[in-house]
C-alpha cells in the first residue's frame, strides 16, 4: 500500500483517509467484540466504547449525550429524519390538530441526494414540498422561504454547507424562522462536521446529520442529533438500542472509530484557518495563470477547503481522468453521482448553463494537503487544460456544444 | 485484551468474537479509505472490496451478486423488506388491480423484534397484520397460515431459525404456499447464516436477510438477499449504490470483512455435525445431572449449537449474573431485550408460563468452544443451580411466586 506517497488526494468532499489514530485504536475496537446490550462481561467493554463516543461525539458538536443517536451515516440519518417525522405524524396516537396539519416539508434545491430523494418519496407518500431557490452565488432564496412557510410546515431541512461548493447557508437565520411558524428545522452537517467548528445549541435546531468518513474517520458510522424532547417514528426499527430510537446491534468499531475523530475537533478551528490560506492561494493562481476560469460562488461565504472551477470550453469528466493519470484525485461533482452522464444537478439549481455544469471541476483540499501538492496540481491542471483546449481548437470546437 | 483466556463464551446467538481471518484483514480494508464511486484511483479498490465481497457473499448462499443488497446489519436488512415492500404498494405507479389489493402482512409470533415491530408499525400505517402462533415445541401452526394466507397477502415473513430455542421453520414450504396465493415470501436467515449451510435458490425466497456479527465478523454489516425481479422502495434514499436499492456510502470495511468470513462457508457442515455433537452432550449431561429441567423445544429440529433450557425454581436472570463472576457468559433471551424485566416474548409466546418463561437459560456454543469449556460450565451451572435451590428452599420458595 503506497498509493499515499505518489497520489495526491483533491476529493475530500467525497471521503477522507482515515487518520492514524482511528488506524491505531480498530485492532482494540475490534477486539471489544461483545454485544453491547449483554449484562454479562462479555457487554462491558462495548458498552464503554458506546459511552465513550456517545460523550466525544456530543460535546464536539456542544449538545447532550442524550440527544444522540448512531446510524449508519449521513444518508440513514437524514433518511430517519425525514421520514421518521412524516411518519410520526401518520401514526402517533395523541396528536393536537395544530400539530396533524403539519404536512407541508421544505428543502433548499442544492441537497444531497439523500435529502432530495426522501422529499420526492414523501411527496409521492402525499406530503407536500417546496424546493427553495439558490442563486448563482449559491445563497438561499429567504424571501421564497418566509413566503412558502406556514403553520402547516413539518419540517424544513437546509445544509449546513453545500458538498459541491462549500457555500454556506444561514441556518440560525433560518431555523429561528420555522420556529416561528412552529416548524422543526434539520441541518445535513455532514460536509461541515470537521472543517468547521461546529456547535449546534447556538444553532438552534431540532435535528443534525453527520458522517464519520468525511472527516477521517471510516465508513458506515454517523450520528444524528435529535434536540431533546423531538419525537420521530423510528426508520429500524428492532430492539431497544439508541433509547428505542434505533434498532439493530451497535456498530462498535465504526462508533468508536467517531468517538477517537470526535475528540480532535480543538484542531479544526486551526485547520480551517490554514486550509483558508492554501485555498485562497490555490484560488488565486489558477484565476492568474489559467484563462476562462471562473470560481463557482466565489463571492459566498464557503468552506475552506472547497473550489469549484468552471473551466471553459474543457469537460469535467475529461479533464478528471487526465489528472487522474497524473496522480491527482478530484470530481466533477457528488462522487455518489458518478458516472452519471447528466451534469451536476446542484450547479444547474445555482444557475449555471448545461455547458458550465458540464466544464466544472471540484477541488477539495484535507488537512494533509501541502503547499507542494497545491503548486503541483496547478501545473498538472494548467498542462491538462492547455492540451485540451488546443485539441478543441484543433477539432474546430466540436466537443464543445 | 486476555478475556478470551479466562472467561468462556456461551452466548453466539447475541454475538460472535471477530475470527482473526477478519482481524488480519481489517488493516487493509482500512487502507483502502477511497469512496468506492469515485472513478479516480482513490475509488478502485473500495470498488474491487465492494465486487469480491458481493460475489463471496452470493456464492455463500447460493445466488447470484446481483440479487445482494448490503446495508448496516439484518435489522436494516428486516426493515428494508416490510416497509419497503408496504411503501412500494403505496407509490409505485404502475400497480395491477391484483397488486393494489395486497395490504395483508403475515409473519410468526416468535420473530426478532425488528420484525414485530415494523410489523406492528406497518399496521399503525393500516396494513393487515397476522401473527401465526407456534406451539410449545416452537413449531409453526400451517393450518392458521394456510386459512389466513389470501390473493390480498403481501409479503409472508418468518425467520429461518429462532434466535433462542434455535428451532428452525419449514421455510421452503411455507415459501411455496405464499407463492401459490401469489404473496412474496421473506426469511430473516440472520440466525442460520454461518450456522447452517444455506442455498436461498433451493429454498425458493423471495428475500433474506443477513448479519455479519452473528458469523464472526465485525458488527454494522449484513446483506439483503432480493430475488431479480423483486422491488421495494428503498429505507434509505441517497446516491446511485447498491443499484439505487440503498443509498450511502458503502461501508467498505464491514463488507470486506463480510466477504472474508463468507468464504469461510465451506466450513460450516463440519462445524454444524461437531456442533450437534457438543450441544447433545451438553444437554444430556445436564439432563441427567440436574434435576427438574426441560429443554425448550428440545423435541424440534434445531439449530446445532443453542439450548433453551428451563431450570425449574432458579431465576434466569440470577443464574446469568452468578455463571458471569465465574467466567460464564450465557443470556436469558435476546440480548437486544437483556434489562427489560418482562419474560422473554418469544418463550411466552411458545406457551410456557411466566414462571418457566423466567426460568429460563440460553446457552449458544459457537466454533472454538471445547469440550473442556461444556464441561466446566456443567460443573459451575450445577453449583448454581444448586446453591439457588437451596437458597430459595432457606426462603421457605418465597422468591418462587
Amino acid at each position: 500500500m503506497t498509493q499515499t506517497k505518489i497520489f495526491h488526494y483533491f476529493d475530500h468532499n467525497a471521503t477522507t483517509p482515515v487518520c492514524k489514530e482511528v488506524l491505531e485504536a480498530l485492532p482494540e475496537l475490534a477486539t471489544a467484540w461483545g454485544n453491547p446490550s449483554s449484562i454479562h462481561w462479555g457487554g462491558r467493554m462495548p458498552k464503554n466504547i458506546l459511552r465513550d463516543a456517545r460523550k466525544a461525539v456530543a460535546d464536539a458538536v456542544g449538545v447532550s449525550p442524550l440527544e444522540i443517536v448512531f446510524t449508519s451515516g449521513g444518508s440513514e440519518a437524514n433518511n430517519t429524519v425525514l421520514k421518521g417525522l412524516f411518519e410520526y405524524y401518520q401514526t402517533a396516537p395523541f396528536l393536537s390538530p395544530e400539530q396533524s396539519r403539519r404536512t407541508h416539508y421544505m428543502c433548499s434545491s442544492v441537497e444531497h441526494p439523500s435529502i432530495i430523494k426522501a422529499m420526492d418519496h414523501l411527496k409521492s407518500l402525499g406530503a407536500r414540498v417546496d424546493f427553495i431557490p439558490v442563486n448563482r452565488q449559491g445563497q438561499i432564496d429567504l424571501k421564497f422561504f418566509e413566503e412558502h412557510l406556514s403553520e402547516e410546515t413539518a419540517l424544513v431541512s437546509v445544509m449546513f454547507a453545500n458538498n459541491e461548493t462549500g457555500t454556506l447557508f444561514p441556518i440560525k437565520e433560518m431555523a429561528k424562522m420555522a420556529h416561528a411558524k412552529g416548524a422543526l428545522f434539520h441541518t445535513d452537517a455532514v460536509q461541515a462536521f470537521g472543517k468547521l467548528p461546529l456547535n449546534l445549541k447556538e444553532l438552534e435546531v431540532d435535528f443534525a446529520s453527520f458522517s464519520g468518513h468525511k472527516f477521517y474517520s471510516v465508513k458506515g458510522s454517523g450520528f444524528l442529533y435529535s434536540r431533546k424532547g423531538s419525537n420521530f417514528s423510528s426508520l429500524i426499527n428492532g430492539g431497544g438500542q439508541e433509547r428505542h430510537r434505533r434498532g439493530g446491534t451497535e456498530n462498535t468499531l465504526g462508533i468508536g472509530a467517531l468517538g477517537v475523530v470526535a475528540k480532535r475537533v480543538n484542531l479544526i478551528a486551526d485547520k480551517a484557518k490554514e486550509l483558508t490560506v492554501l485555498r485562497d492561494y490555490m484560488e488565486k493562481r489558477i484565476l492568474t495563470e489559467i484563462s476562462e476560469v471562473t470560481i463557482t460562488a466565489g463571492e459566498s461565504a464557503r468552506l475552506p477547503n472547497t473550489s469549484s472551477l468552471v473551466l471553459n470550453g474543457v469537460d469535467g469528466e475529461t479533464m478528471l481522468m487526465a489528472l487522474d493519470i497524473k496522480g491527482y484525485a478530484v470530481s466533477t461533482g457528488a462522487a455518489c453521482s458518478s458516472g452519471n452522464p447528466e451534469p451536476s444537478p446542484v450547479l444547474l439549481a445555482m444557475g449555471l448553463s448545461r455547458a458550465e455544469a458540464q466544464n466544472s471541476l471540484r477541488v477539495s483540499l484535507g488537512w494533509d494537503t501541502t503547499l507542494e501538492q497545491v503548486d503541483g496540481f496547478i501545473e498538472n491542471l494548467k498542462t491538462v487544460v492547455n492540451r485540451l483546449r488546443s485539441l478543441r481548437s484543433d477539432e474546430g470546437d466540436s466537443t464543445h456544444v
